[in-house]
């Protein structure tokens, strides 16, 4: 029920040039439906439309749009608006426009800006987009200690057209450093002339501002937060990171991890992306996948005596593949989406990878029993039974431990650990569990 | 940086009986770290702290409290009290909480409330707990349209200690039918007599009670906003649903879709977890993609004078089981996470499966191409290398097309389709894998 606009019917109302109808109806719209509906436009459209805006509804519009569109219309309507446009926008959204642009575009626009608002820009436009600072706005209400609750709120009332998030005061001390936190809804309650360091609450939950944003979303979703402050080493406040971003930020590394662990790109290709593009982003793990499982193929070829001898030994290879793949991704899939949300303490890399092998050696010991069983009565030799159930029992506690180890070692590296959880555990382990099973074999059967 | 307590240096201090620094310790404490401590200790000592609690803390607690404690806390504290806690909760978590408990107990719990918050809770209780009316809380502002913004803001200041959410106020007609919403922003930054029809949204984006929770993290992440309102099918406002209870949606969504698509169960294992009841947790799927192994070991079987002629198709068996399962977890990631997050549209299905077995075919053909050079290099027969391209080309394919078609096959079916894209998926390719590969091995090579 998000009613959005029917991009068709307004299509057909400009077409037939009656732009005063399709104004009406973006008069009503929500910024992000324009925004949508100006993804479908024409550049030359969509700044038509632009021009027609309320100045409010332009900017926040503008916070929405792709880059390019952003571009053009800032360059094709007067530098005077362009520059009231820029110093309107919210500096975290602004950051992160300019962040894409061309050092020389960049450059352009910041110069259009006042002195201040570049500073603020180019400071913000120093973290790295996932960090809490490259998240955060540097549009926060901070109040001193000794105010009063009354003179707070009147003051609030006076700023709030221009602050990101007036549901949240900071209370800081003269140097900026963050002394403690209230919510708009403590200050309505509160005594007229009681001094905010006496309503508000010191237990401040914050982050650095080089922090991964994962732990911005951890915490905010841990307590509930509309915004979390970010500090720098000094425990100055520079900025806030309020729940929207973080909704999105959840969503975008939830996308990140899922399509990692499937060894896909990062992202998911918008509608248009033509198909040999959206091969070429899936290409690289596949070929990884390749040239590791040429070396599963040698280590077949290597016992292609044993192989020979007890042709039924192939059967099996399926079966002992799948199921070490499929061990090893859910650890890994545990240990990533764990670490992501917390539940998984990074640092005890040891209690994990030894649980975890311990969860395997069980799946291996009951799925060898059946295996085992299932060998001897299709094939009717109890010594084939003994290898495959062998076999199986070691391939799954090295799955357990190789799908834990691995990803918590990575994440230790200070790598992303869904990289490694996908295509390449698999992999690994196809080859690991090939030369167990061969080995085995020989072994046992004597060949 | 989330200061939590430190749940050592309190149970020392338990044990040493120092209950006043505790006490103190813990009224500059959140109550999320608070009901984070009390999981760490007895039920006994959690009663004890508890009591100790101001009111206003003790109820942000019980909210957050595994439902054990929670039910032994309040059996183990005076009727009244207990009445009184559970009137002030937050009728989502109070929800929440009575649908975990046993009928019995639900009922006596519902027995000691008031009437109409039993009704209230009732109503609640009936929908599921993962769409839109099991997220909702019914503790929203609604006021009249011709209410004047300063009467609001008065009425808000009244009100604000019991409502969940004072930033977003709905404008309601006589039946409660949904007309508009405006911000305490808006309420604020308005003349003072001007009525609130004249400054309302009336473009309100809104859910049904039945609407999976998945649309509500949808347009929440969208729009950013801090509340949806619920609706039932006459548009009467049921209850809204806030940001924190949506963050929390999305974290377990996106940790469900990927232990799903990994073949594990649905949550992540708390840390007390013992291996055994982890290791059943995850055994469904594992012997699932056992039986299916059976089959492909069968396949094989089915072909083994084939194999044994040639000895060095086997060599290739990992390659061709382990690339088709890569692709088509690929294309099922995508499709898994393009449907939460509402870039891929559910019902396009052949558009989807067309376009991705597209993308299949051109992975298919770059890896035959490189796969049969290397089996012509390596193996030095130029017809098996046709083989082994013509097999991967094709199973690419198909590893895309199913890997596209179940997952939405099954979502347009009302079930979940993350549950087949991990090794239901891979088990079923491995089959037609083999199938293809052998076939092709037998025409070509006339065996």
């Amino acid at each position: 029920m998000g009613t959005s606009l029917n991009s068709n019917e307004i299509k057909q109302l400009l077409r037939e040039g009656n732009f005063i109808k399709v104004v009406e109806i973006l008069k009503d719209s929500h910024p992000v439906d324009i925004a949508e509906l100006f993804s479908d436009l024409e550049s030359q459209e969509c700044l038509e439309l632009f021009k027609k805006l309320e100045f409010g509804t332009a900017r926040d519009v503008l916070e929405e749009l792709e880059p390019e569109k952003v571009t053009f219309i800032l360059t094709h309507i007067a530098p005077e608006e362009a520059a009231l446009l820029l110093k309107e926008m919210s500096t975290d959204d602004l950051a992160d426009y300019l962040g894409m642009l061309p050092e020389s575009a960049r450059q352009k626009f910041l110069h259009i800006m006042h002195q201040q608002e570049q500073n603020e820009i180019r400071s913000l436009l120093l973290y790295d987009e996932n960090t809490a600072g490259g998240r955060m706005t540097t549009e926060f209400i901070a109040f001193p200690k000794d105010m009063k609750a009354k003179e707070a709120l009147d003051k609030l009332a006076e700023i709030a057209p221009d602050a990101e998030m007036i549901y949240y005061v900071y209370v800081v001390d003269d140097g900026g450093k963050l002394l403690g936190v209230l919510s708009l809804r403590d200050l309505v309650l509160s005594e007229p002339d009681i001094p905010l360091s006496e309503i508000m609450y010191t237990d401040v939950k914050k982050v650095f501002a080089t922090q991964d944003q994962e732990e911005v979303i951890r915490l905010m979703a841990k307590y509930g937060f509309l915004a979390l402050p970010v500090v720098d080493e000094n425990n100055v406040l520079l900025g806030i990171v309020t729940f929207d971003d973080v909704m999105d930020a959840a969503q975008e590394e939830a996308t990140e991890d899922i399509l990692k662990m499937a060894g896909a790109s990062e992202e998911i290709a918008p509608e248009k992306t033509s198909p040999l593009f959206r091969a070429r982003r899936r290409l690289p793990w596949i070929l990884v996948a390749l040239f590791g499982e040429i070396v599963s193929g040698n280590v077949i070829k290597n016992f292609s005596e044993t192989l020979q001898a007890v042709v039924a030994l192939s059967f099996f290879i399926p079966l002992l593949m799948d199921m070490g793949g499929n061990v090893g991704t859910q650890s890994a899939a545990i240990v990533v989406r764990g670490l992501a949300i917390g539940q998984i303490e990074p640092l005890l890399i040891w209690k994990n990878v030894i649980r975890e092998s311990g969860v395997g050696a069980i799946l291996g010991l009951i799925n060898g029993a059946i295996v085992a069983a299932i060998a001897y009565l299709w094939q009717g030799a109890p010594a084939l039974g003994l290898v495959i159930g062998l076999s199986m029992a070691m391939n799954l506690t090295i799955a357990a431990f190789l799908g834990t180890f691995i990803p918590l070692m990575w994440n230790r590296l200070g790598r992303d650990p869904a990289v490694t959880s996908g295509p390449f555990v698999t992999t690994l382990l196809d080859v690991i569990g090939l030369l167990v099973y061969f080995s085995t074999a020989r072994l046992i059967l004597r060949l």
